[in-house]
């Protein structure tokens, strides 16, 4: 079944190695059907190289697996809550990219400090609170999920707008329309991560680029009024 | 028409990726046939591994596009202003590139420590001003154009022996004498960057470079007692 | 003899420079076969490009080749004192990867910042202390790996738990239960030297990650309630 | 004539751009024959993609072409004076790798932290002092020559035990025995900027390694007590 999500998904996968965001297998892409409210997961310590469309894991929104020979992602979890509470997206992409790391340690946000950032994130890439021991213990990978989301209420961010997050102590979880785009959000935010670590060692002063730049650049590609791209 | 400068213009856009300077579709290169005043500019939004000669889209410096399937770079009207203000420029290119982004964002000039940036750029390598609110809503692109023109202007650079930039915020933009020499200094301008943030890493007191040895290195490879290479 | 092993420790070898941890000859992998007591180890001083299975050295605990045609690693004795003192690794590396030999050089641990490094390490990277003018005339190698053990002892770190350590103003030792999770450390304690180094360039006050994040990552993949992978 | 010595200064040419030492044409390799008093050169801006062993150029110690359709390299009168000067050695190179690029440029020598750094140079790699105008507008390439071996002599280093230098605001000469171990030292003096570098990120306030430490490293594979290698 899901056939065409399947390979999909297996492809988006394949991009975080060939594209340099992971070592062995230390990431991981999803990708929901809406329709049937199933969504395809790679699964748990299997080797890139290895992998095949088939190996694919396919799951329901109640964390059961509906098909597949391999256990899904350990981090199936927190791939759940998102979708779960973030209707308008399609993918979701978990990696140890080491830029998007090092600010995830570092415990702070990837400010907006120009139009790379601009074009696909709508503000500062922000970066969620630790768990508490309780909500490690309870459930550590469902309670990431719901940290990531409490970061984006509480701050009153658009997840949509700001497709990506830090999770502190550890990683970057990024999203978009579907398994493609959320992998593209990767490859971006660990380049705009990298971007932003230069630009301090450059400017240990620097500042955040004006609103007005923010806006140009992320409006001419998204929303009503775009007009970059084909 | 312009079949040749289509074929390389295209192998100009296509060396920005294999030489490391874009990721996705992040960059854009021109060309321009002086005697017919048209110029040819990478598609918008195009993969590079998609892109082909035939895609190359034709255009006058009024902005009016003359031929081709695909919308024209959304930077094209910044080169259309470079093209008009420098009439010794045969060749324009726009990239992301990691480390020339990073003294943007930081809103600094790249200071000459070295024969390295000698060699191609005689002095610092000016970061513009940003653009105001009014000018971003007015005509972003084109303004862009001018605020580079302004720079050059009123800090009395020479174009032709300084052919780069850093727009604030934003990223850099090279020129040259056709599209492959622009490719060439974007190229240089990116290796220069990061020579001079490691330069500051291991010496935060550095000075730059004395004017003796940036004549000497300018002037052995550029100019009419040039005796440096074939 | 232990063609097996020849060509396991063959193959984990040819892993450094593929996975880009040495330059030249830098480098050193042993994979030790418990039952007869002897271990297969690089030669010393042969590129990695004319490498065979059959160049790979055999050797005994008290340091006498058994089998090859090559002199041993100049590293062996080093080897050898971690095999004896640690009797449940089965294989052991050595590199100069460049990440690694900063902290080395630096003469710091690496902290535990995040879950990278939990999910391998249990604890900081410690870094052994210098050896003595002394130590180092007698037995230069063989000492270098009795340092090591008392790190470990001094500071009672479980040598299962964090399997690596630096080698003051010199670089890594890594190990594990065979030749190839020796090098899959190796790379893991290569990828953390960098993300930790990034991370204090980020926020030069950072704080390690929480305990509770450690014990929940390393558990969840190591020990008898793991859960991670396959 | 030389056809072996052209074919063997043409590899180590060609070992330039496949180590990741060079950009474009910028850097040279040369290789003497003592008994003829002749030496082999990469000629002058020519693409790394283009040269043949039968491109490379014959000199004399007098700077007079011997043989070779094309002029050699711009830094010839350099490569003269290091082989007039230094009897022992073999091969010159000179590049602008940009971490030894940033020692020169920020002006240091840099010192020697650790083991890779002390397997190859017998102390701190000195940053040569800049010319004077009227040692430029004299002979500028000649006196980069000059002011090298002044350094050393100065300095009292020996340039078989330390066979490398930073020109100040320039970039590294290395040199060996012939051209293919010079283009060894170049690409270890780069490593060892790198790590240099990286270590003082990761401890601003650390000490050289302890001489005890550089003696045994350098001593072990050097002079008639070296055991290292084959």
């Amino acid at each position: 079944m899901l056939e065409q999500l399947k390979k999909e998904v297996y492809e988006a996968n394949m991009e975080l190695p060939s594209r340099g965001l992971v070592t062995y297998t230390w990431g991981n892409v999803s990708g929901i059907d809406r329709e049937t409210g199933y969504f395809v997961i790679k699964p748990s310590g299997v080797e890139y190289e290895e992998l095949t469309p088939d190996d694919m894991v396919v799951m329901d929104l109640e964390g059961r697996k509906i098909e597949g020979k391999y256990k899904p992602s350990s981090d199936t979890a927190t791939h759940i809550e998102l979708y779960r509470a973030y209707a308008d997206i399609g993918g979701v992409v978990h990696t140890h990219s080491p830029e998007a790391v090092a600010w995830a340690q570092a415990g702070r946000d990837i400010p907006l400090y120009g139009t790379t950032h601009a074009d696909y994130f709508f503000g500062p890439i922000p970066c969620a609170r630790n768990l508490t021991p309780e909500e490690i213990d309870e459930a550590y990978e469902l309670n990431t999920g719901k940290v990531i989301i409490e970061t984006f209420t509480d701050r009153d961010i658009d997840p949509v707008f700001t497709p990506g997050v830090l999770c502190k102590n550890h990683g970057p979880f990024t999203w978009g329309k579907d398994a493609a785009q959320a992998v593209y959000n990767a490859v971006v935010l660990e380049e705009v991560a990298r971007m932003a670590r230069l630009t301090e060692m450059v400017n240990p002063d620097v500042k955040p680029a004006p609103d007005c730049i923010r806006d140009k650049h992320f409006f001419r590609k998204h929303g009503v009024n775009a007009y970059y791209g084909q």
